[in-house]
This record gives C-alpha cells, sequence and structure tokens, in this order.
C-alpha cells in the first residue's frame, strides 16, 4: 500500500475523532459560522469573526436568483423527470461555467492582472486600469462582473462592499473595481456597474483566494438554492412540464424587511 | 406564454430588487447566518436564532470525514483526470444516495413512523419503539442512523443534541432516537450507538422538515469538503494516479483547540 | 490487497491483450456491429447476427427527437454556459428518470407481470392482460409505453416489430404488448398506440434482458444525440441564450429517403 | 415567441414523423449500423458503408478496459452508495476529460498542426514532423496519444490502421502519426508505440471531423461499458465496499476466438 499512499492536510479520523484542519469537529459545531467553516476546510485556518461573517454573506448572496438561471433550470427540468435531489443538485451545478457563476473568476483574474501591474510597473492604480482595459478592448476582451441583464445597480454590490468595510477588506482589489466600473464607463460611454460576481471578485481577492477556488464559492452558495427550486418543481409541478424561462410568477410571501435585530 | 406560466414562492426579482421569500437579501447579507438562510429558503420562513445556529451546526458537522468516502473519493478521481471543480462536485454529489448519506432520509422514516404509532395507538413511546423495531427485525430491514465503522461513539451525536437541548428542541423524536439506541442493545446484543446521520435525522423531525428534504443538508453540508478535497487533489497530487481508499497520511495542523470565544 | 480482491467477469487486460467476455478486443473491432457488441458487454455471449442487427435498431431508433427533450434541453442549457462536451452529456443523461425514457423500464414491468400471470394461473394471455390492466386501474396507475404527445402512431413502433419479426422474436412479449394496447383502447374508449419505449420494452423482454438494465438502451442509444445537439448549441448559438422548449426551427436537409440497399 | 426562435438541422419532428437530418428514422432502423447513423447525427451525411464500420469499429474499441480506468472506477463507486444506472453514468463522463479519453484530442491537435505546416510552408512531411516535435520539446509538452501504462504495443492500435486502409482511409494523418511514432523514439531513445486514442485521432483526422467533437467518440463508446460494470457492481458486490484500483480478478469466459464469419 505504501506506494500509493498520499498526503492530505484537510481531515484528520481516528476512533471517536474527527478534526477538521486540526480542530475536533464538534468543538466547531454551535461555535463557527459557516462561513468561518468554509475558510477553515479551503484556507487551513480559521479567519476573525467580521471575515468569516464577510465569507458568509458571499454565500447568502448568490443563495438564488430566480428559476431562469440555467443551473436552476436545469435542476427543474431534471426534477420533473423524476430525478431524485442529488442529482437535480449535479445537474444544475454543472452549469456553473465560464458563462453562468465564471465572471467571478474572470473578473478577479482581471483584477489581479491591474494590481500585479501596478506593483511591477510602480504606476498608480488608476493608469493600471487605464492600461489593463485598454489591451482588454484591443483584444475584444469584456472584463467580467460588470453590468447585469436586469438590475441597473445590483443591490448586492453595494451591500457586500460595506460588510467588507467594516471587516477592513476594502483594499486596492475593491478600489480597482471601482475604477474599472468608471474606466468602463468612460471607454463605452454607457454604466456597467459592478455586478454581485465583480464584487465578491473584488472581496475573495483582498481575503487571499486562489483565484482557482473562486467559482467554488457561487457553486457553494447556489447549491441550497438548486434545492429549494427542484424541491418546489417536485411538489408544485406535474411531471414533464414544459418549462419556459422567465414565464414563473411570483406567489410567496409579501415584500417584508428584516425584523431589527 | 400564459399556458407555460408556473408559480414559484422562493424568489422575487425585478430591476434593482432580489427579494428571498419576501425579504430583500441585502437585508439578509451581513445579518442572517447561513442555517438561516438555508432554512428561509427551504421552508418560507426565518427560524429563530438558535434554530439557525442548530441548522447551521447540523451542516458543520458533514463538511467532511476525509477522503475515503465515496462523494469524496469520486471527486478526487475526477479532479484527478483533469475535470473542472462543478464537475468534480458534481460528480461527488451523485455519491450520495441510500447508502452514502441517505441514513438521514432513511432514520428520519423510522422516527417518524415510531411516533405516527405512538400517536395513533396512544401507546408510550417505548413500547411504539419495541413494536417497530420487531416489525423492522421481521422483515429483516435495520434501522439507519446507528453504528459506525470507525467511531465507537461519534463525537458529534453528543454535540448536536446538546446544541439542539440549548434551541429547545429534545422532544420526542431526540427520545424515540435514544430508546432506539437502547433497544438495539436489547435485541443485537450490542451496542450501535446514535451516528451523526441519525442524530441529524431526530433534529431535522423535531423541527419540522420534510422527510424528503432531508439528505438536502447532507449535499449541501458536503459540498464545501468535495470542493476543498479536489482542490487538494489538483494542487498536491499528479494526475491519473491510482486513488486508493484508506491510503491517506494526514499531513496538516497539529491537533489544536478552538480559541474560547 | 487480498481483503480487496473483487471478482469481473466483463474484461481481462495483460499487456498486449485486451479480451471483453473472453474475445479480443481486436477481433470485435470491424467484424461485429455495435449492437452485437453492446449485447456481449452486458450479456455474456455474443448474439445471433439478426438479433445484433435489433439491437442496434433499437438504439437508432432513439438517438434524438429534437430539442425539446428534458435530456437535449439541459444538455443545451449546459453547453450555453460554456460546459465541456462530457458535462453537456452528464447533465442530459441525468434527466433519464421514470417520466423520461423510464417507461421502457416501467413498461417491460408490466409486460412481465402479465406473462407471469399467465403463466402461473394457467389463464389466456389476453386474459391476463384483462387482469393487470384491471389491477393497474384499481391502483390508479397507468401503464406506461402508451399513447405519445406528438404522434398519432409512432412511426418507430411498426417498424421495430418488423425488425423484431424478421428475427424471430416476436414472442408473448410483443403480443402482450398489442394486447394491452387494444385493451386500453376498450377500458379508456380512446386510442393509445404503443410507443417507441413499449416496442422497446416488449423486444428486450423477448430478448431476456434484465428490467434493470432497460433503461440502460435508451441512455445508450441517447449520448450521441446529446452531443450532437450540444455541440450545435456551442457553435450556432450565442452563450446564455433563453431556450425555450418547442421554439426550435428545423434548417436541415429536406426530407429524403435512405438509399436503396 | 419569435424573438427565441432557434434554428436546429439535426431532428425534424412532425406527428407521426421523426426525421435525422432529413431520414425518416424508420428507414434508417435496421437498415444502418450505428457507427454510421453516428456519423450521420454529427455530420448531417450518411457515410459509406465502409466508413460506417470504421466508426463502429473506433466506437468498439474503447468500449471498456476494465474496472481501474477513472470514469469506470467512478460509475462503481456511484453504484455501490445506491445510485441509479443513469447517475452511474453521468459520474463516469464527468471523468472523461484531458488526462483520461483527452489524449484523443490532443493528439488530433497535434496532428493538424503537422500536417497544416508541411501545407503552409511547402515542406515534406517528415521535416513537419520533426520541426514541430522539435517544438513541443523546447515547450516541455508531451505529444498525447502515444505509449500505454500497460500494453508494450496497444493491439487496438494496427486492427484500426488495417480497418481504414481498408476503407481508404489511411493518408497523411495516419501517416503523420505513424512518423510521429518514429521521431518520439529517435528523441527519447526509447519506444512509445501509438496507442488506441492516438489511432483514433488519426483516423478521426483523416475522416475530417471537427477536434471539437474528437473526445465525443470516447464518449459515446465508453457509455456501455459504463453500464456493464455499474450493473455488475450492483448484482454482485455488497455497497459500500473499499473499491481498489488494480484489486479486481477476472473470472469471466475463457479466452475465446471469434466465430470465422
Amino acid at each position: 500500500m505504501d506506494k500509493d499512499a498520499f498526503d492530505t492536510a484537510i481531515t484528520y479520523t481516528a476512533p471517536g475523532e474527527i478534526r477538521l484542519r486540526g480542530y475536533p469537529v464538534e468543538q466547531i459545531m454551535g461555535r463557527v459560522d459557516f462561513g468561518s467553516a468554509v475558510y477553515l476546510l479551503l484556507r487551513g485556518e480559521l479567519p476573525d469573526a467580521p471575515i468569516g461573517r464577510l465569507v458568509t454573506a458571499v454565500l447568502v448572496s448568490s443563495l438564488d436568483h430566480g428559476p431562469s438561471a440555467p443551473s436552476v433550470h436545469s435542476a427543474r427540468l431534471a426534477a420533473s423527470t423524476g430525478a431524485p435531489l442529488n442529482a437535480c443538485v449535479a445537474a444544475g451545478v454543472l452549469n456553473i461555467n465560464r458563462y453562468h457563476g465564471g465572471a467571478i473568476q474572470d473578473c478577479a483574474t482581471a483584477l489581479r492582472e491591474i494590481v500585479q501591474r501596478c506593483d511591477e510597473r510602480s504606476i498608480p492604480l488608476s493608469q493600471a486600469v487605464d492600461d489593463v482595459l485598454g489591451e482588454y478592448r484591443a483584444r475584444r476582451f469584456r472584463v467580467a462582473g460588470f453590468g447585469h441583464r436586469l438590475h441597473p445597480v445590483d443591490p448586492r454590490t453595494g451591500r457586500l462592499f460595506a460588510l467588507a468595510d467594516e471587516a477592513g477588506c476594502c483594499g486596492r482589489y475593491v478600489e480597482a473595481c471601482r475604477l474599472v466600473e468608471s474606466g468602463l464607463h468612460k471607454q463605452l460611454g454607457k454604466k456597467l456597474p459592478i455586478n454581485v460576481d465583480g464584487a465578491i471578485a473584488a472581496v475573495l481577492c483582498e481575503l487571499g483566494f486562489d483565484t482557482s477556488l473562486m467559482n467554488a464559492f457561487f457553486i457553494i452558495a447556489r447549491v441550497p438554492g438548486l434545492i429549494a427550486q427542484a424541491h418546489e418543481e417536485m411538489q408544485r409541478q406535474r411531471r414533464m412540464r414544459r418549462i419556459v424561462p422567465g414565464a414563473h410568477r411570483y406567489d410567496g410571501p409579501e415584500p417584508r424587511d428584516l425584523p431589527d435585530p
């Protein structure tokens, strides 16, 4: 077996013992919030509490956006054919790619390019933004994470940046993100405000996450949404109906505000 | 399009507006923990804070249990062939079925059968447990959620019940679960302690979740584990290696305790 | 390693040697048609040539039925988000369940129930059909494999039975299938002709396939269709479009007949 | 609905009518072999009969290679957890990526680069091979499709080229493939014979398939193997066993030769 031995730094188990990154799971349960636990799993260390709350907010921001997103549409299709919940989730997750959810990773790549440029050439951040935007334009690329089909202003963006600010995480990546927004306005003559993907990208860059892990947050966040939507399809709709994107009518709870804390 | 219209009570979107079960998502962000948000999505209402924390604890309890679980093994296999993260997650999630994760649902079915029997026949809970255990035995079924390959005592069980107790959620389902444990001891002459799946089943029954949604919690919980494990496979191992279950060696952080709150 | 040893009767490999069910793969290549090779893989023996052709015809019958089938819709959705081909196929295959493709298995279950009834009670087949149809009706079940959303008469049914007849495979299951068709007509007062799923079910019963393997044929058959459709989506459509079932227009080759053999 | 209309050139359906690329499916059934039908679906036209047989041979060559391939291992893992067949197939297919099956596409890319170089620079094919191999080496890339873990000589390669020769399809891509084989021998001082992936790549290049469709053949071919293996796991093994790659023992039919035609 020796030649097949492989190392792992995530979880240690022994009879009566389960440790995630060294901490007993029963200590984590009830004392650590989900965002912090995910951070621990992915990074190896617990974050400060405000960072953990910020990660939770990132996850909460992308839980669901209605039945028309391809991931949700796909989960409902599978449910409609009689698939079990896990297959609905799998079918949904397979739709989280470059053009759905993937803007987080692509935006992070651009932000990192900008900050690196700024450092390497000792130029102001605004200069680096202009340079990189110019190059994207020359290559006929679009910077991902700006503009939204539905939302003139994405309500999640401002909130996420406010929470990042509270957590002391608004550094150069968030600044670069805002400069790209104004740069695009100048370049294109129209507003393409930072959307939730762009905001998440900036925040995860501030937190130091690998670009290769960025889409993971959208996947983790969206799974409960896929489950709620697939389960509703099973409960409320007949099987094998035509599922038309955009044909839904909302009949849930009336608009309401969170109770004061 | 009218004939294709369908109703959904989960998420309302309009330009500049995203409401989950009526609440603006930007209010939920930063104020509601992940367990509560998942509860809201699945049930339609926000839980009391202690219930939300309990749901978070349920999710945290099942984040990961090392590379040998078939869901994780499968996610690592996919990573080893060059799959992107979402495909690793999908492959992993497809392994969450009756024999892996499914004990939650099967145990909940048994617990509900017991409590219903107790009510319908106006017999003591202990009598209902004996009756149902006898019937399972006669049908050569095993009640799921008891005993564990590795853990003589599952460290997550006691902790979850303690948290349920704090949240005021230790009612007849938890009691029934404990009675099944002692009933099995009597019946089989050996200890099969409640494992984490059995404990989760009892707690989710207390919270009133549909049995058909029970495995959802294991799916939601395990996704970050699948991502951490698949990502580690990508980072640390060569592609297309033989992945032998149980051949891993832990080289992560030393055993440590959570800092005092 | 001994305790992990497990037996398999499908494929033997050794340096320079690959045998499927005992036959060298290089002998099978170029001499055995795909239907026969699939039969060999699933059953362990090569079929007679006409049976092999019949299996190929079963597979060909279900290759594709346009973009509105949920499996195809799902594969196109995934393609539209930027998924690689294998993820499109996986998403599509996850839609092959009880209500899409699964009629084959459910119909086979009914046909086997009928033939078994006929044998056990020594009653005529027509009597067994009437009895079983009556029981289905009492349980408010519908026998699967009859009637089609689009086709008043499914053009594949007659052809498949003709090929089964040529192969000498039209026995009691095909007869039972036809008796169910007329029984349903009598019972419901409207025609629900045998559809391709019902015809495949009858033929696979004649060939002696396990009911648990029946949906496998639809899966194998549909994969090339999923690939053709997902690939066309990638080539001809813009990403993240709204994919509305039924909104397609055919612009392929004009109607034409196969050249004479 | 007009704005959602989209064009498709694959399948036309109307009441009582199903046409694949213009041909009635009931004419294709029983008269066209599976390889030709797949070719028709992917390319839009029926191939000559020898080409169809060659495509079938390509598919047959990759049906199965035993339980240790990651796609098969993954399908067996899912089966072991209680997954239905389609989920086992999906999990398996998600393992068909760059490092498993993907050699076909990567080898085709190299072969096309070589032939294009030869044309553009009007140099002999052998010169183009030397140039491209040199460049790959300089970039520390390995040309995919040569050498095999198990087989010193892959028994499928010679057979596939013989069938391609019979079908009149051994042109410059097959020649380039052979020149790469000898070039690698010279370059590395050891033999890395063309494996089945390399041979398939050369043949599919000869047939003019898009490089983006090459892995499709491996996917189509492997699905019946995944089904046979997952089904065997369900039938013969206990659930949730440790599945160790390479721990299998073959207990199927004795070595045998195909009966004379």
